[in-house]
């Protein structure tokens, strides 16, 4: 079994680097506080004897060597959006750790290696797209088009992995016999249900778009209503009409403005310019591109009533990805061996494990997330969910490790 | 009659302060390229041999001696928007130069000293109120409040004058016999009628407010629409909820929410806060009032409909302001005499002339905005048009001075 103190301890320590000042972390990637938290988790690698791969895009593999080629890899992301908490992401790495420490206790050299992997760039808020460090690993992404991405600071991705000197030279585990991710739910269904574990079956469809509305700008006070080319107005109008888009489609298909920038964003000038962003979201990909199509009448409709052009690209767009189904079966058996309750359900966020899907048996394990919350520095599980969910890792991990 | 070459130069010399790559003038109140301005105004000055005064909250007089005390004054400003043209405000000081120059070649003392006076920050775009300098002037505001004002990019006034050493230690002329400005339109009106010169009658009456939505940051992957506190949809339906006012309440009633700060600005965060600028204007006070009455009700349909909390606070409330109709006729007489079309209107800007108006005799001159635009790069004027306007200023004050 796992070692509470000793795991609690390794995520505030972790949690120090980006700290708020009101609580929660802000560890944008790639950011200096991101290169804190990665000189943390390489410490903590070391502590433990792993060995330490740095790839190009700056994935951190930590690994416990074993017999064979094929590794058993646990892993998740270390960097935060800017109003995070401890757990998002830095749940699954550091808990692989322990998973680590647990065998290195026991002096238990595995016929799989066992890896910790901590990718680069999960949450997208910096890069888009989101889980672009696993998707470069996969291959399903070129490692140099990653480096030419703008970040919504205007910054280069390329340029700030070599900044904080994360541009690594080595490469990953290839062969990959099982990955298992332990990760907070981030929503409200298993508190909700009274349950101790997710089994999760997969991820929904996610699709972002960046919407740039070009209007004019004008006097505030002389420009009639109907002169103006207000891009501010068409950007509320868009917003509005994804709000009913989701009334009308009900509670599966999701969608957020979170971004918005107006140009010059003054007071007494009508905005000439606003860049927005359009995050839809959707377990099935045939509804989520129904919701695609929303927008872009939605788009349409902006242009002809305020008298702007609206253009777009597309940020990021994955389709749901269902988990290995023999691998989430072993999960759910194994859970129910230990006692825990639990539930089958989807991911409603994005995580690393459905990058490594397409090319390695996947599965994901949640643990609650109290009132659901997540991306908010309120963000809290529970220590006996977080031993829970660990204890289980432990038992999975060691299960297809093969000791 | 004025020069015209001389009085282009001029305006183009100035408009070389804070000059965009692209055409057009960011000279926002106290900025460096506001300081350009600034020497460069007060290097005109100096060519003229006027008497250079700065007031504690930064206005630059340039005094044309006389026999009495009491002055004809002209003014504007020299600040603009961030998007701005040459002739929003430079314009009327610039006249008021030329108006001195041509004084000056004929050898003239007139009765009354000819003052022109460049008010800081009229445009209001970096810190509000606008008008801010001519209402410290005609002592409607103390300049101690003016020097606490937190500008938008988060400056503070009074550190901003100290900094660019336009914290004057002197006094603007306290006796005005009569205030003339000339003042593009910057509207579509003159032009649609294809007329010279505007008799502006008075200005509409203008409010300001910062509306603060608070909601709570949340993923948005995982968070239900019914479980959000999502500040930025509140916010677009406060924009649409005005838009709707505005096409109920007719033509003469305008809102624009010019300027929309949402946090934490990311793809896959629910925005926890938007702070936003509302802008309303309408010539008649009781039914700006009623306009704002729509906004304080759209404030708490937000609140009730998106689960977050509306703050606000006033930016700047000004009711509608009536020009000294004495002086109106003369100008428009004068216009008459001198052959040019004209008509009476209101200003949909606010402008310097409406704080000077309560304390001394007021009007203004407009002359043609091409399309109605301002606030704009593609902002203009044709030269003939702004000879003109120069041209009746010229005449008006020199009457007023008593030569
Ligand atoms: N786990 C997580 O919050 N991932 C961020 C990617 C997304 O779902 O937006
Ligand atoms: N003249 C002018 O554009 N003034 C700015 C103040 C305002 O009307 O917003």
């Amino acid at each position: 079994r796992v070692n509470p103190t000793r795991l609690l301890e390794r995520i505030v320590s972790l949690g120090a680097c980006g700290a708020l000042p009101g609580g929660g972390v802000s560890r944008l990637a790639l950011t200096d506080a991101d290169a804190q938290g990665r000189a943390e988790l390489l410490r903590q690698m070391r502590e433990l004897d792993m060995e330490i791969r740095i790839d190009p895009v700056g994935n951190i593999f930590g690994i416990h060597a074993g017999v064979e080629d094929a590794v058993v890899m646990m892993g998740s992301h270390i960097d935060t959006v800017s109003t995070g908490g401890l757990y998002d992401g830095a749940l699954g790495v550091i808990a692989g750790l322990e998973v680590v420490a647990c065998l290195k206790d026991a002096g238990i050299r595995p016929r799989h290696p066992v890896v910790v992997a901590a990718f680069t760039n999960e949450e997208g808020a910096r890069y888009a797209p989101d889980m672009l460090g696993s998707l470069v690993y996969s291959g399903a992404m070129d490692v140099d088009d990653a480096y030419r991405i703008t970040g919504c600071d205007g910054s280069v991705l390329g340029e700030e992995l070599r900044r904080i000197g994360h541009c690594g030279m080595q490469s990953g585990p290839r062969d990959i016999h099982a990955y298992v991710e332990l990760h907070i739910e981030q929503g409200p269904v298993l508190e909700d249900q009274g349950l101790n574990i997710g089994i999760v079956t997969g991820v929904q469809g996610i699709s972002w778009t960046e919407v740039t509305v070009e209007g004019r700008s004008a006097h505030a006070g002389t420009t009639p209503a109907r002169l103006r080319h207000d891009a501010g107005l068409a950007a509320a109008y868009i917003t509005m009409g994804l709000s009913d888009m989701v009334a009308a489609m009900g509670p599966a298909q999701l969608a957020t403005v979170g971004a918005l920038t107006l140009t010059p964003n003054l007071v007494n000038v009508v905005a000439s310019r606003a860049v927005m962003t359009v995050d839809l979201r959707n377990p099935d990909n045939t509804a989520l591109c129904a919701a695609e199509a929303t927008l872009a009448k939605l788009m349409g409709e902006a242009e002809a009533r305020y008298g702007v052009n609206v253009s777009h690209r597309t940020l990021a767009r994955f389709e749901p990805v269902p988990f290995t189904p023999a691998l989430v079966d072993t999960i759910e058996a194994t859970a129910r061996q230990m006692g825990l309750s639990c539930m089958r359900l989807y991911s409603g966020a994005g995580h690393d494990a459905q990058m490594i899907a397409p090319v390695a048996p996947a599965a994901m394990i949640f643990v609650p997330s109290v009132a659901g919350i997540s991306h908010n520095i309120r963000e809290y599980t529970h220590p006996d969910d977080i031993m829970n969910g660990a204890n289980l890792l432990l038992r999975v991990v060691t299960d297809q490790a093969g000791l």
